[in-house]
């Protein structure tokens, strides 16, 4: 996959199947890009193949929360930005930005992630090298702002809940 | 795509491709299941392809919260039930949840979905007639009592966010 210099920037071309009848790229393939993404940060701090492999150690995500503001169309190269908002010993909570080829923001994401273990299928504490990992990381974007989009609730005002 | 006789009950097959290295359904094809279930609700208030070709009119997700509470291996059938929660003249605010064959709640997810016409790409009043059809919607679900994955905020407590 591939990855920019940038620690926490990835960057995929969007493909002709993931393209629905609207002549946009359907929303389950955003969560996709989002999720290679986030693949690409988790290599970073050391949850790769090779520990799933040897230890079984792995993600899995619980929950998350998209807003999707631009279209992005067929062919469209698009950047993800990924930034960590918060961590305990076995959860990570991350926020990612997607961005169209114009810089328009094309979506965000919201994860909340979870340690398992793949033998056991079990939640439990990442191994100490990549908690280690995590708190360096948390540490470089502990001083941003947080996001907007973060905790939206999704609603309609009751006012105009009527036709 | 197979709908059951219910209104708001569709099913579909977990496919290979759908599966990731952590041996079931990735998290971007639950949304894409989620999304073939609301097309299928939505052809049933008369939202389908011959509307959009005739009239332009279609519906884009604006944003999105998913729960992810059980996994969902290849070749498991799945069985996802719609509800609208709210609506107004340009927006449906929906929750689906899915099923897997042995019972158990697979996943959940809330859309807000808003009305737009592909010609323009600007959001506007759904047609009359399908707006008939969603009210008439609506009075079906009126009396059911919320779910409690309606409006959830993703965090991690502050007091376990150390390691």
């Amino acid at each position: 996959m591939p990855i920019d210099e940038n620690l926490t920037d990835f960057s995929e071309t969007v493909r002709p199947e993931w393209v629905d009848y609207n002549g946009h790229m359907n929303v389950a393939f955003y969560v996709l890009i989002f999720d290679h993404a986030t693949d690409a940060f988790l290599e970073q701090i050391g949850m790769d193949q090779n520990l799933r492999d040897t230890t079984g150690s792995s993600v899995f995500v619980a929950e998350s929360h998209i807003t999707y503001t631009n279209e992005v169309m067929e062919g469209e190269r698009v950047r993800v930005t990924s930034r960590l908002i918060a961590h305990d010993q076995k959860r990570l909570h991350m926020f990612l930005e997607m961005f169209r080829e114009d810089g328009l923001l094309a979506a965000t994401i919201e994860l909340m992630i979870l340690h398992v273990n793949l033998k056991t299928r079990k939640v439990g504490p990442f191994p100490d090298d990549i908690l280690h990992n995590v708190s360096n990381h948390a540490d470089q974007d502990a001083d941003k702002p947080l996001p907007s989009q973060l905790g939206h609730v999704i609603s309609i005002p009751s006012s105009s809940n009527k036709t």
